[in-house]
């Protein structure tokens, strides 16, 4: 529908870079049509760069390059638009969307980041009667809120190889939720598609599966949206946080059908900002974008990974932009111990404190990351906690991304 | 916290003048520091305009001239870091206006738009047992969710003036939550702070009295945050979508204390977009906003209602940037005729049928509106429906706005 050779021109345009200049702030781009690489110019610093942060943050599995180039133009045009709704884009984007899918626009809920389906689902598919079963470790964004709910909660180790141990998450006979992450976090392993289906199959009748796939783009699975026309009990989570490189922007969706889809909509639904709308519809225009970022993506975190295992670090068979490394102390430790030297890495999971989560950065963040992870390791074990990232009082999406 | 004179400088220079020409697209510019007004060349329309829309859009309350200044200058720096969800920024924005609001920042809670917490209220104070108090007409939005979840609606005609009736609104013992707009939508009256205080002394024992400040910033009313303090069952609600011009972005926030504002967090807090904080941050820290925009608003509404009355169309007393008027036969045949002139007005209310909200929009599109009202009234009642703005299937905001 977009006029995408007019935008390509805007880009080429003197007025076009300029903007762009400041748009895109000091960051490399990556990702969209190849013919329109960014020239040198377009690299300059933005003036003042006064959202410009110190340090290296490998910390909550974004996509450190940001949004597509398209996106970033459909950014700069729309901020003077944003003194109204444009219902009208948001509409165009969710169907947009729905085709890019193959789904029905009716199958699709927009949220202003996949968080918010985490935290209302629960309050639709389990009570004190109707339990919440998860895997450990995985996110925990749907536990935390049946907790608050006095819901109860199934925990199931994950399997040997880091899949979802989905026969032993299925025999829960009061499951009311079933929440798979795959790839998962905070591991990055894969689930494979064939015990979802297998899942689907064997799970308690009136049990929904909720698949939440923010990371799928990084790997070569198949999502499951295409299940979801055949199994009604099935949702799938996607986001624009992630490959996408749209944390900050907020963008996620739910695709399922029928009654289930029904309930989850009737707890509000489409409340995106048009930011949002126009960048995701930007970035699903982008032919190139999961494949180049994949790319990228894989080649920097395997590199990090064989440097790990090369000082004798176990790491997580990652398919995705994070992964556990085991550095056979409490990770808590380490983790402040990198981010006084400026690299901060994510946190670790309660039943396994001796991993810590690292997203993968840029290859120039990587090299950090080595480089203060060597000195670390050289330390030995810490004897005292020392500075760590500033303390996050307000944000609960903060403490648990 | 920022440093205001390097974004002014950032204004003036040529990239930042190019940016802001992209940024500002063809819409005029209002509010901000005066020293640092455009000038015509940062006018210039956007390349290609994609985002434009034919017609005047003065259906949704929205403030035509978008975020301010310096807001655009923040959107547009910001662009670079929006891979990142950047929570400090959030925090910084959410400690900020709580300091802005004189209130502990604990007393706060974001919203990606206020609608959220319209959404939630109802789930969390009310039930079959606790009803839901709201005035006639007004907005409908806790409304729909109470009908939803099977709560009773108890529906309070506005007083003559169209201040809400709170004597009768506080006199049912079950009321769970009690709804007040102030200044109301659609109508555009005030409910006097004193019945507001009046009804905190008055309502039923547990009831959460929800006044939402939407439209405050254009009226010469105090807002009741200041009861926050005292009063542990009141809960404000504030929107960046009205005045500050931000309704794209989607950036609310609620104001309460204790054990009511703690049930409202556990449904979920602070999921705002960086794009979002940063704009808002801004706003706030434009100390002209609200002064020019509410003198600007305030002239444009006061000239269009004058110009109504005179041809015989009743209009309510309106204090904020939409108002009702009596059109005398259905007011969504109105609506739809002027949709055909091009003019896009608001919906009617089912109690108030020949009434139809306008919002405020800039002087050039008031000046459409009469040109397309002059006309339809010309016509005379209407024999049949004719073509209405494009339909909107499936975003439940926009059915609401």
């Amino acid at each position: 529908m977009t006029d995408t050779g007019s935008r390509r021109h805007f880009l080429r345009s003197s007025l076009g870079a300029s903007a762009l200049a400041v748009a895109g702030s000091a960051l490399p781009l990556l990702g969209g049509c190849a013919s329109a690489q960014p020239t040198s110019s377009i690299l300059a610093p933005a003036p003042g760069a006064r959202f410009a942060r110190k340090g290296t943050f490998i910390n909550y599995n974004e996509y450190p390059l940001g949004p597509c180039e398209s996106a970033r133009e459909a950014l700069v045009e729309i901020i003077g638009h944003t003194g109204f709704y444009r219902f009208d884009l948001i509409q165009h984007f969710h169907d947009s969307l729905a085709a890019h899918l193959g789904v029905d626009a009716e199958q699709v809920i927009l949220y202003p980041g996949s968080g918010w389906a985490l935290e209302l689902a629960p309050r639709v598919f389990t009570s004190a009667e109707r339990s919440l079963v998860v895997a450990d470790p995985s996110y925990e964004a749907c536990e935390q809120v049946a907790k608050r709910m006095g819901t109860p909660v199934h925990r199931v180790p994950l399997l040997a190889n880091g899949a979802h141990d989905l026969t032993a998450m299925c025999a829960f006979p009061d499951a009311g939720l079933i929440y798979v992450c795959n790839p998962n976090n905070p591991t990055g392993t894969i689930t494979p598609r064939e015990a979802i289906v297998s899942a689907l199959a064997n799970k308690p009748a009136g049990a929904i599966l909720l698949v939440d796939e923010a990371y799928i783009h990084f790997s070569e699975e198949q999502s499951v949206i295409d299940l979801v026309a055949s199994h009604p009990d099935l949702i799938v989570l996607h986001t624009f946080a992630k490959l996408y490189g749209m944390a900050g922007l907020r963008c996620g969706f739910a695709v399922g059908q029928g009654e289930a889809l029904a309930k989850l909509r009737e707890m509000g639904s489409d409340a995106i900002s048009v930011t949002a709308a126009v960048a995701a519809q930007a970035s699903i225009e982008d032919e190139m974008i999961v494949a180049e970022r994949r790319a990228y993506n894989s080649g920097v975190r395997n590199d990090v990974i064989r440097w790990l295992q090369a000082r004798g670090i176990e790491c997580t068979v990652s398919h995705t932009n994070c992964f556990m490394m085991d550095v056979g102390r409490p990770g808590k430790d380490v983790a402040a111990a990198m981010a006084s030297h400026g690299v901060h890495v994510g946190r670790s999971w309660p039943s396994w404190p001796n991993w810590v989560r690292v997203s993968v950065g840029t290859r120039e963040d990587m090299e950090a990351f080595k480089t203060a992870f060597a000195a670390v390791q050289e330390q030995g074990p810490l004897a005292a906690a020392v500075a760590c990232a500033p303390e996050l009082r307000l944000c609960t999406a903060a403490a648990l991304a």
